[in-house]
């Protein structure tokens, strides 16, 4: 059994990853299911939205001078001639004197030149009165109003959003260029742990990390692969650290105890780059690369395995998908209710509740503390050149609740 | 066909709703799917965690007091009589002058009270020296020290966050009660349609609503039912009705056209509580009850679809998975760059773009040209009892992307 000798600063290994970790290749993905994904080429429209000239309200389709001077004393009588649904274009023009029945999104009929709403016409026997004059263009949707044919629409790296989507679709773009989603293993290993679902019975416990990491792994864009508990056995964890994976997670087993394989195994199948850093919680974490996978161990300590995967797995995870870095937690400048103690060297996680407009550091004796994340409201990073931050000192604190109304 | 005889305001439309819909039934969740999920009943630990003491360093189990006066230039020295690992209790106790090998995560053995820490330790032959002090309880986690049985450990209406359902894991919690998540049914008719995918053929489109929409939904905690375009034949559109569903998201067809059937239908087999609503874009949607449906019609114009959803399908899913009703969106307050002309009694939805640090509206000719939500940054809403916003007026902007650093 060894200490850590060195550990590395939190910003060292950060840089490290920056430098190294980019973006998966692409992959066409189905135009439905791609909202959320990430652009991995521009898009350039090769048709115009619409494609034809089409009623934007449902009506009647006029020749605009045809309407000039009506009023609802005095309206304009107009024959009826026919009907434009959409998809289904009326067979008849509309000559000088005539209107066209017509419904939002149909095609306009030839001759007809703008939509005189429904609201101030009233039909008497094959005419229609109109209530108003309706000047040309009214009402109607141009050709390539909305997107015009050649038109850069959408920018490489964008995370597509619901309407982007809908825009793609639109423009008949079945496949979209998508940056791959990186796939991610869980490798939790322990002998004394059950699966979730079970009920604890000392000295065996209830693995919770693969339930947490598996919800953080979905939040930031990654495929979980098939997932099982491993025994502490290195034959097992060899294996699942060579199996295909753009990243791994290594939950447990990741210190330096007699049982903690996975370190000697990433050192001795790729590159173990860092191991022990300069944090708490979470100081045995370690990055690492087993062919094309990024390895990350997490410590078994629930709340430096959240903190470790937050620093590290997270904004990989994030990058390998297209997507930025940047922690995804919506963030609040507070005060702090009470001093929070560090050391200059050291970078720290540091649970808040919010109370009366404040953020009051959790007091927690260690690192297991799960409980201590559930009833923070977020947390504060202390950075490594401070040896605390006083009373009253004003912090960003990130929340944990994803959803700004929660 | 017949115009809108009298539109309702937004606030009528969104007080109805508030008043009317209520979170949806429980339903045991698996825990390791439960995280975004929201608890339907308070949680209370009926085991303590940790169930046992325990190390929660990797080192040396060992009696405080062995300890006492050591240092690097008078070592403690102590007889190493077994090992401790998780899962695998020590088989002999620490007595005095003693030490076991311990892995974070083991049970401590019977008769140790600290565990000293690798890094200050040196082991030789069957002895261990330690070359610090180290106080009785160091190290060590206490039994219940995270969760105490019988703690409340997670109340109703919360909705689970990644390290909640670590939490419920190691409690033993293997099916959570959550509320159950609204099964969204999604109406999209139109002959014009073709499905997404398609390249466009005019005068036939392709369906992009269904796209966005079922994003959306995703987004808002909604399970999307099985999907199908249906032609505009009332029969059809009846079956989609009155299938089962907790909510049915019409797109297309809604409005006071000859093929607007979805009103009818839902006024026969329901209620149809609101048709035209004070409001721009989409002022031809509209809330209805078929069953035990909640029915929204959302005009087929994307940005009518997108504006409807948003006001009034968007917080009713969310509501009834006993999420929040507030709007998702992270909003910043910016000034605009230029005014915003809307009408007193009606609701404006507009989109805006973000240039130089003021919110610039985007200027459209139609509800239709869905390439305005993608250009916006965000959008702006100008209540009904403004008649607009003046340039240099500060706004709340409302922005697109969920990620908070995207």
């Amino acid at each position: 059994m060894r200490g850590f000798a060195e550990r590395a600063d939190v910003e060292e290994v950060e840089r490290f990853l920056v430098e190294r970790v980019a973006a998966l290749d692409a992959e066409p993905a189905p135009v439905a299911a791609c909202a959320g994904r990430v652009l991995a080429e521009d898009v350039v429209a090769s048709v115009d939205v619409p494609g034809f000239a089409r009623a934007s309200m449902d009506g009647y389709a006029v020749r605009g001078e045809d309407t000039f001077g009506a009023s609802a004393y005095e309206p304009a009588l107009l024959r009826i001639v026919g009907e434009a649904l959409p998809g289904r274009p009326a067979s008849v023009p509309v000559e000088p004197g005539c209107a066209a029945r017509v419904m939002t999104g149909a095609p306009l009929p030839a001759g007809a030149d703008a939509v005189a709403m429904a609201e101030i016409a009233t039909e008497r026997g094959d005419r229609v009165a109109l209530a108003d004059a309706v000047s040309p263009g009214k009402n109607v949707g141009a050709v390539g109003e909305d997107i015009r044919r050649g038109d850069r629409v959408l920018v490489r790296g964008r995370r597509l959003r619901p309407q982007d989507a809908g825009l793609l679709a639109s423009i008949g773009a079945a496949q979209p260029l998508c940056v791959r989603r990186p796939r991610v293993r869980l490798v939790v290993t322990g002998d004394e742990l059950l699966p979730a679902g079970s009920v604890p019975l000392p000295p065996r416990i209830v693995d919770s990390n693969s339930v947490m990491l598996r919800a953080l792994v979905a939040r930031d864009g990654g495929e979980l692969l098939p997932f099982e508990i491993l025994p502490d056995r290195p034959e097992r964890i060899r294996e699942a650290l060579v199996a295909p994976a753009d990243a791994i997670l290594v939950s447990g087993g990741s210190s330096v105890g007699t049982e903690d394989h996975a370190p000697r195994l990433v050192a001795e199948l790729g590159h173990l780059d860092f191991h022990g850093v300069s944090m708490r919680p979470s100081s045995p974490a370690g990055v690492g690369r087993v062919g094309g996978a990024w390895v990350f161990l997490l410590p078994g300590n629930p709340v430096s395995c959240l903190c470790a995967y937050e620093f590290f797995a997270g904004p990989t995870i994030r990058a390998l998908g297209g997507r930025t870095r940047a922690w995804p937690h919506r963030s609040v400048r507070l005060p702090l209710a009470r001093k929070i103690a560090s050391a200059v060297g050291r970078t720290d996680y540091v649970r808040v509740a919010i109370e009366a407009g404040a953020a009051v550091p959790i007091a927690t004796s260690g690192a297991s503390i799960l409980s201590s994340t559930v009833r923070a409201a977020g947390f504060v990073i202390v950075p490594r050149a401070l040896e605390g931050m006083p009373e009253g000192a004003e912090v960003e604190v990130r929340l944990y609740d994803e959803d700004p109304a929660a």
